[in-house]
């Protein structure tokens, strides 16, 4: 980023002027929100959402956020995901609660129960809440964020929303991406964000090679015969592979457990696929959790303590031909600041769909 | 297992008879808490250190079991362990607590952790118990395990002892293999049991590889010129690779900000290398979560959804050439239970070793 960018996010002294080709993002929020309102959701859950879904972009979620409106729109129309939902808390304890999402956005729910994670850790030390009969809520990242400002840890899981990877020695889809995000708040550093698939890559990157043109490398995906598959229009011959082979399947299997079973909610061969599904609910099962820092140890030494371990890594030497040792997470704060400065760029065929989205659904463009 | 050794183990009526070359679990236990008792360790931690050590090579955790034993012994007697250590709670909310280990066994902490971690998730749904001062404490399945038995699931994870792993991209040891385990309790059938360290293989398995000299495959090490290392023998030129790359290192490091920072534990430059250290206080951190089925569904039907995933996973057809597809943990239920009924077969070597050590101790031996 350039320094004319920090200071303007974060001094607000400079007015923001998007660069040419760029989407200011208060106009992609903006979008967003109308195409939903123009389903049918709600004013202020619409508006919640567009914001959670331009924050994804902000922050370089790139393949999780506005990229997902067109099979938000498609299963908002054809039923598939009820646009006037309700969120409502089902189960609740001192320190845990069961969320239904009433099959509205993702977002939503997930938005409510991260809130709900925060204030039960506040009171308790810890908050750990499930949710069922939800959607895809963009990505895990979003819900462990919120805890790291309040001084918290989040940790946060799903129930992938369609199966593409199967158990480990198996030949059958019976187990989705499976993702986990964790949060930690540091000192004076950007907090550790650590936003993960348990494959060795998401179904998303596959497309984009796909769309390029390119071949996978080997390990990424597997045919039903057991053999490498590395052109990704083929992608529908097999499935993703698990990260560690058996630990990642028991990773991805543990996250099912917790994020889906124990909330109710789908996981295995009852799992719906929302990409080309439209009309059926998903059920679809997340958890977020908070831990407050402060239920453990004093928080700003803690805080000081979490900076040495990312100075050390940081200090580490690299290894011959590598770059830098990084923290996960890295650069998606100073990356947040500069498209909210200088807008966000995005790709043609996204503006073509968001267009087209306009189009049919009546509404101003961007 | 024979169906004969099952019935004996479940039943009680056949006396335990071991097989010759195998030794009874109870002269294993009573041995072991010999050893303990002659360091000074008080009669009652020495029986139930013992317990859970012969349980980890019940369950088939070999190397983490007895095994360790010449480690603790060489520790206590040198001073890097306190015999007679007093595990306090120095911090508790209702759902959270932070447990000082003293410096004592790592069992003693864990042990103390696991159950305040199930009362808590008893009365708030959740526990979460963090531990300081701590040390080594055998398979991390150790303390996930009980949560099931309470209609919980259960999660552990810890620091590792050493530092074997560099961060992503990175040439030193600033990482430990950092385990994680998480235990689901099913209906009719064992429950879930995944125990995995961050690392594609465990520095044990290696040590094993070198006293067969055997060669390991490319992936589980690399050397400081960042080039794949295949000679066991060379281990200590290189390091242990993660799972999935730059995912496995994120995953070590939330373990270890979680399970090291968050409890004021060592994490980083300063992990004392327990393997070659005998006399400094390693600050062992790890975590220990209760999670109460109850708190989100009814438990009879998550048992009964539990054990359907299970089945449906089974079901699955083979991949070519593939055994069929396991549960995490299947089978290890049967394997204490033919080892409580037959006797544990133990490695000549490590048999050499408990015989040398009752030498040093002059205790009888087993």
């Amino acid at each position: 980023m350039t320094s004319e960018a920090g200071i303007a996010a974060s001094g607000g002294v400079v007015a923001a002027r998007p660069a040419a080709g760029r989407v200011p993002a208060p106009a992609l929020r903006d979008f967003t929100a109308r195409a939903f309102l123009a389903l049918g959701v709600p004013e202020d859950d619409a508006r919640r959402v567009a914001g959670l879904m331009v924050e994804a972009d902000l922050r370089g979620y790139d393949t999780h956020g506005v990229f997902r409106l067109r099979q938000y729109v498609d299963r908002l129309r054809d039923g598939g995901i009820t646009p006037a939902a309700t969120v409502t808390t089902v189960r609740e304890t001192a320190a845990t609660a069961l969320i239904d999402g009433g099959n509205g956005l993702g977002h939503l729910a997930m938005q409510a129960a991260t809130e709900l994670a925060i204030a039960k850790a506040g009171a308790a030390g810890i908050g750990w809440v499930g949710v069922r009969n939800s959607n895809h809520a963009g990505p895990a990242a979003l819900y462990v964020l919120p805890q790291t400002r309040q001084g918290m840890a989040g940790i946060c899981a799903a129930v992938g929303s369609a199966n593409h990877v199967a158990p480990f020695g198996g030949s059958e889809m019976l187990l989705g991406t499976n993702p986990l995000a964790i949060a930690v708040p540091a000192g004076r550093q950007a907090p550790f964000l650590l936003d993960m698939a348990t494959t060795n890559v998401a179904m998303g990157k596959i497309k984009s090679l796909a769309q390029r043109g390119e071949p996978m490398p080997e390990g990424w995906m597997v045919g039903r015969d057991g053999r490498p598959l590395t052109d990704p229009n083929r992608r529908d011959e097999g499935f993703l592979l698990p990260i560690g082979g058996a630990k990642g399947y028991g990773l991805a299997m543990a996250i099912g457990l917790l994020a889906g079973v124990m909330n109710g909610a789908a996981f295995g061969s009852n799992v719906v696929d929302f990409t080309t599904d439209r009309t059926s609910p998903t059920n679809t099962g997340q958890f977020v959790a908070a831990l407050s820092v402060a239920a453990f140890r004093e928080p700003t030494a803690f805080g000081a303590a979490v900076d040495t371990v990312f100075d050390e890594m940081r200090a580490c030497a690299p290894l011959p031909g590598h770059a830098p040792v990084r923290i996960p997470g890295e650069g998606r704060e100073e990356r947040a600041a500069k498209g909210d400065a200088e807008g966000l760029a995005l790709h043609p065929n996204l503006v073509k769909e968001l267009d087209a989205i306009a189009g049919e659904l009546g509404i101003v463009g961007l």
